[in-house]
């Protein structure tokens, strides 16, 4: 089968705040192929951005949009993915944010197989059954230990056993501060939870100002401290681990290739890799870390903080590996995060989820639910339309539309998808 | 001094092939204060997904646009640059391209104080003076043996005491064929020229692949092989390195902030670092990994394929360094990267160049040569212009322009600078 579109679809929170929540908009990615087969993925990503990366003019060879690599491509098995995510690494080489846009278009594609194979994507990926995980509630700290108290307790009233608590000020007043928001983080989540502290890269690479965190740390029973430093920083990451004893030190959201999260686990000392599907170039890369991490010890985490078709899709590299048992679970996402799905991933009555057993990621857009979130993007060159934001399947052709003129649509619809193309040929764009 | 414009201009060639050739566009930045100051830089990367980049509507607080960091901050001085650099880490984290869009806008700040206070930026940086440079001819491999030695020749000839070759096939194919290639450069060479051979990350992180192309570069006495692996690929790098015998390994030209490259000099075992400055997030940056270079009797080269703004840029951070006397040098750029600039760095009758001895960068942006290559990009979302094309100075406002409705700016243009500015308010995209 050959891939003949790929619409991106921005949505966003009618306003969108400076809190480091990642739920406040979604770039939702939807993959056809010309049998009339459907996926769709995700970016965990800055959406206007990672639509540009999809359709600019090229800069030189391995400058290429990511469109170049695989608009017009075979897709019959899981050979291909892995081939396409070869191809766009070298194609777009020099373009930063490629790794971005991919993410979201490779969880397509397996999504895509799954469906026409009718199988679960954990599945295709040589598990034999999804393992239940044990979520943990991720939550911004509070502006005061009070507040960070209470909703670690409300985290465990709602059934969770493990709570995450971080971001917010943590990090950027002193360390008795810290203490004292850890401390009411360990009060509410009881003597029997797990406590989890983000530290959002926020000391870069300052061990001295990580270390000073640690004995508050290790006297809550923290079971890790996530991201003291920037991704890069493997000696500052490895020489704290030394220092933390019992406190796991975690990391690698940000890898945006799988040789960034492997460098954390072999050179940076970290207990903890944590992985989002959605930027580390989609589920076949995040199954390669999980592969280096269940050969070295340390324990895979998915990182999640949006909606429910991220979150299966972070799920899925590690499904199968039933001792790696927490899992990030988006506690107090916006609207937008739980309304674009029909299904969302709840607890069971053990407090515990699992990859859906359903065929591809077992989440199905919600085209209703998302529509009054979409943001409508046009960029153009040279008076070219390179991109205009499709229609939604079932939804009448945007109205904007109707005042572009001339817009040459390179790539045909689906058989059965009825959503306007949004892919325009980019290598036109400067002739 | 504060800063209350920073516009983008997109040149590229009629034509862009799929040529390894990075001189095939361009994206130069011009930032302007409040009392009238004007710096110029450029970004060594896609032009326009660097420019969503600094416009795209904020996803959550620290995946912000590069703007927000940037419009209506204080630019007194170099310390100012240095807390700009830190800002835009923090607040466009999870944004990817963000290092790249942020590297012109840094370099042009650079270029600004320069003018401003009439030093060089060498001198800013804390240099005595600009120490002459042995610059290499660097051009692509040829389609066979033959011109590659042609190409080789016709360097010496112009000048080039060293010639660096690469890309097109080289690594594809059969080390024999590899061989002749190399073989064939050093004759075009000359005995007593410097050879440099470029892999261009081909062999991705395939060691064996790259030690068995070792022992035709050491008969040709190849001072360095460059980038032959992912920039991540640390192990590699210094397994290879130990094989390598009398060859040094480069790279680092992928490096978008100074921590990747000090990874690859401490970790990578690089004899070569090297830096361009429009992507690892601007002089400073650079600056850092040269001083790291420097202390580790690692020698300290820039990338440059592009224009001679970013050439001068890219020779500042070590302009100082008398012993580290290398320099690439774009041989065979497109002609939009020779006609954007009044000035040039030219060969002198020793065949060495330097960074210039004139305010700032030195070169003066020329925009009667770069309008003629001009591309007019216009982003909008939810039909609010985010970004549309500005004139150049001295240019008339553009006809596109007047198609444009309702297009409030909300920064206002400085008292001696022409220019329409390009930024109105991503913050405002939303609402």
């Amino acid at each position: 089968m050959i891939i003949d579109s790929i619409d991106f679809f921005y949505g966003s929170m009618p306003e969108v705040t400076l809190e480091a929540d990642g739920s406040q908009d979604a770039l939702l990615v939807r993959v056809a192929t010309d049998d009339g087969s459907v996926g769709w993925g995700e970016c965990e990503a800055s959406p206007l951005v990672s639509i540009a990366a999809f359709v600019a003019p090229r800069s030189h060879g391995v400058c290429q949009p990511v469109s170049a690599s695989v608009i017009g491509q075979r897709i019959d098995g899981v050979a291909d993915i892995e081939r396409l995510t070869r191809l766009v690494g070298r194609n777009s080489m020099d373009l930063l944010q490629a790794a971005h846009t991919w993410s979201g278009i490779e969880i397509a594609l397996w999504d895509l197989l799954g469906r026409r194979l009718g199988e679960p994507v954990w599945r295709l990926l040589g598990y034999e059954r999804s393992h239940p995980k044990v979520p943990y509630a991720s939550m911004l700290m509070g502006d005061s230990p009070q507040l960070t108290l209470e909703r670690a307790r409300e985290a465990r009233a709602r059934g969770f056993l493990a709570v995450k608590v971080g971001w917010g000020g943590y990090g950027t007043g002193t360390a008795r501060e810290d203490a004292d928001h850890v401390a009411a983080a360990r009060e509410g989540v009881g003597p029997d939870g797990v406590l989890l502290v983000d530290a959002g890269q926020i000391w870069v690479d300052d061990l001295e100002a990580a270390a000073a965190r640690l004995a508050a740390l290790q006297a809550a029973d923290a079971l890790w401290l996530e991201e003291p430093f920037v991704p890069y920083a493997f000696g500052a990451h490895a020489r704290l681990a030394e220092l933390a004893g019992s406190v796991g030190i975690a990391g690698g959201e940000g890898a945006h290739n799988p040789h960034m999260a492997i460098n954390l686990i072999e050179l940076g000392g970290v207990r903890f890799i944590q992985v989002d599907a959605a930027r580390i170039g989609g589920i076949g890369p995040a199954r390669q870390v999980a592969d280096v991490a269940l050969a070295s010890g340390v324990t895979y985490v998915n990182h999640t903080f949006t909606s429910h078709l991220a979150l299966s899709a972070s799920l899925q590299p590690f499904a199968g590996l039933a001792t790696h048992r927490i899992c990030e679970y988006p506690a107090e996402p916006k609207q937008l995060a739980l309304d674009l799905s029909r299904q969302h991933i709840a607890l069971d009555a053990n407090g515990e989820i699992a990859a859906p057993d359903a065929p591809g990621l077992g989440i199905d857009v919600d085209p209703a639910g998302l529509s009054p979130y979409l943001r409508d993007v046009e960029i153009l060159v040279d008076g070219r339309t390179l991109f205009a934001s499709p229609s939604l399947p079932g939804e009448p052709a945007r109205a904007r539309l109707a005042a572009t003129t001339a817009r040459p649509a390179t790539t045909t619809a689906p058989a059965s998808g009825p959503a306007t193309p949004s892919v325009l040929d980019p290598s036109r764009a400067l002739q």
